[in-house]
């Protein structure tokens, strides 16, 4: 079904409420889809149609609403239905989900659950948030390294039924140490006979559950995996980290950096979200990053202050202050990027080889830069204003020193920042126009002096 | 082996060249690793390494060399271990091989290959690249729709020894047309002798081979899928794009958002790479965003500069010129960048809903930042130049309007972008620094005569 019919399907049914149609609709429709459709209602439209689902069916539909929206439907819900959630969620899920209750909420959920139930919420919601174990699940199977490969399919039916995935099995010996891993694939290929330990993959990758769980989705990508399994300090298997949760951690992370560039990353690391996050947070974070430009521009406005002598005698010099030091902030911000990728792709390290490589790459081309937009502005300068040649070479001496000199800054900044142990996105942006606006007006005053300085003798 | 010792063994094995180490190393080393170390060795030194390895080995490690290494390698390989390479290489990677061949090479390499496998390069290496067929590989295991499960494990067995994936299979009826999709899971846990139409999952998310291979990643992630099949004009199936490509693809495609958002990207769509990126296309990439920005700049000096008689009744107007223009632009970037990322995650898209959704949440946020940043300004002009009543209210107004119209503009830009189909990332951050400095110079200057018209009346 496609988008329109769906959302058209789901409307009909919540206003005529027919169980059979939505528990028809739910069974063919992916989640996602689903979620999508219904994110078009309010929480007491979606409400009724929810409890019209089987717990089990209900439960994983539940897993794919935006967080803000399951503690919606969640508030709504009977408490029966809320004890069914957390009995038939995702692991992952589930404690994220029970993280964000109220203290008062969770003392009343926990007895509601078997004891199985409850040390699985209680030690997977243990891990603090932006963890691998924060991102693990505990539905994998397990197999022990003596059993055949019969053996361990006839385990795998057994037990199967509601794991996240058994396209890779995890060989734990009888301490719960992990042994290895073995592919769902390998043990329909290999002879019925042979044993775990046989074909087994030894010294599998694995992450431990308190790394960042940027991390654990790097390693899920630079080996290809479909599910990273997450040990403990005492190197015992907690859980798996999935491929899908991987592609899901990448994505927040990168749509993260641009945030980070663009100041709109408040202090917790949580991004700002234009849809979600409250206004007052949006204002706090935002007029942070502002006010400190803002205290930066001071000094700059001070000095250019300071020059009324010079200003005075020269007006139109006033006119390319602007354009001066905003193109070293311009090409400072090309160069920074470039270095912000390169280390974001893992192709760049905080090393003294990378930054005297980078240096060397950048060098030319900041001269090349400069002298070409130094020239240009030069041409442009004066036939808009006519200015006479000693102008001229103040504003054409200035735009070579500050692009060139800015894409130099811009490039080493990452580094810089990575040294002090900040994140090169937020730091970069608001530094370069800072810098290269101070730096600026400094290199064209002086500039100035040096070529106009005459007529202030001439005049004082 | 850890990465210095894995470092050292190469290193050392590259000068005793002793083959049974090497091949030793690398079968118990991740491709990815092991590249990793032989990247610090030169070419030639390569070579010998990769030559001591049985053809497929070489081959599947080969595919993880990055593109610029894989070509350098092959131009120093020996033409029977060149066929070699086509005949071993996963699908997907060799199509890519192929295409960066020159015509020369092209033509000498066919003939060597079987029919087989010519056809399978021409067929893949067809597809333009940055589309699904790109990054599809032909590597999958299809089963028909009237096998029984027990058939079709036997079937699996009997040719899935070099197939990508065999963890979701493709059920195609006798005219290769896609039906459904079988989970190797699914195989495993249901009954022998059930077919497999009635445990498939029909109607199937696919993809078509010419569109973007974005658009693939993002069905991938959506669906949480392992594989998803992709399908050319007739509805045929011509492969698979996997899950651990989807993470790559992603992965470029947000290192370069940011790309985007700095000025470094090639029209023809590629990040600038500040390592690999040839100089002369660096220097001419960033000089042509540069260059644009010099000419809006020439506007607004030329119009600064015409504003001679007031600037010279009130030096110190100057000073104040590029903070408030600057303030414009850095809330526009702000605002900017939190809409980009939202659009990047699928959370807002191009309707006037979620225009006036945008709108509705800025305007606040933009007003508050106007006010404070104004008042703090406000205060740090008068404590640091001790400026007058009327040029402390020309500096509030102006920045109080620049601030909230700089933050609403930069909110609308991206929807503006995306309404004439360029890129959002690309086109904010020049337009929102060029148009904020010239409505900040008209604003400035507008309140400035407003406020300070009466000296020029006095004056003149």
């Amino acid at each position: 079904m496609n988008r329109e019919d769906l959302l058209f399907s789901i409307r009909t049914l919540s206003l005529s409420l027919d169980a059979a149609g939505f528990v028809s609709i739910a069974a063919t429709t992916h989640p996602s889809d689903l979620v999508d459709a219904l994110d078009t209602l309010s929480v007491d439209k979606t409400l009724p149609l929810l409890m019209m689902l089987e717990p089990q069916v209900r439960a994983e539909l539940f897993a794919h609403f935006a967080e803000i929206r399951q503690d919606q439907l969640l508030a709504a819900m009977p408490r029966e239905a809320v004890v069914q959630l957390f009995e038939h969620m995702p692991s992952d899920d589930r404690a994220d989900l029970y993280n964000r209750l109220g203290e008062d909420a969770k003392q009343k959920l926990l007895p509601a659950l078997t004891k199985v139930e409850r040390d699985d919420i209680l030690k997977m919601a243990s891990y603090p948030e932006g963890t691998v174990g924060s991102a693990t699940t505990s539905d994998y199977v397990w197999v022990s390294p003596e059993m055949t490969v019969a053996q361990a399919l006839a385990h795998i039916r057994a037990t199967a039924l509601h794991s996240e995935t058994v396209n890779i099995l995890f060989v734990l010996d009888h301490t719960l140490r992990l042994r290895g891993t073995v592919a769902l694939r390998d043990l329909v290929l290999a002879n019925e006979n042979r044993t775990i330990t046989s074909i087994m993959h030894e010294q599998p990758v694995s992450a431990k559950a308190h790394w960042p769980r940027l991390q654990a989705a790097e390693l899920i990508r630079r080996y290809d995996l479909l599910a990273l399994p997450v040990t403990n300090g005492g190197d015992r298997m907690i859980g798996i980290v999935t491929v899908d949760d991987a592609m899901d951690i990448e994505k927040e992370q990168d749509a993260s950096q641009l945030a980070r560039f663009g100041g709109t990353v408040s202090g917790n690391g949580n991004d700002l979200d234009v849809r979600s996050t409250p206004l007052k947070q949006m204002f706090r974070v935002r007029v942070f990053w502002l006010a400190i430009l803002t205290c930066f521009g001071i000094v700059t406005s001070t000095f250019v202050a300071a020059q009324e002598e010079l200003l005075s005698q020269v007006i139109v010099l006033a006119a390319f202050i602007a354009p001066i030091v905003d193109m070293g902030g311009n090409t400072g911000s090309q160069s920074a990027t470039l270095v912000i990728r390169s280390m974001a792709l893992g192709e760049l390290k905080l090393s003294w080889r990378d930054v005297w490589f980078v240096i060397q790459r950048e060098l030319p081309v900041a001269a090349g830069l400069g002298i070409t937009i130094a020239v240009l502005e030069a041409i442009l300068a004066y036939f808009s204003k006519g200015v006479g040649m000693d102008v001229l070479l103040v504003v054409g001496s200035s735009m070579l020193v500050c692009t060139a000199l800015g894409g130099i800054i811009g490039a080493l900044l990452p580094f810089a920042a990575r040294r002090i142990g900040a994140d090169p996105a937020t730091l970069s942006a608001p530094m370069i126009t800072s810098i290269m606006d101070l730096i600026g007006v400094f290199i064209y005053f002086g500039f100035a002096y040096a070529f106009l300085g005459d007529l202030l003798i001439a005049a004082g």
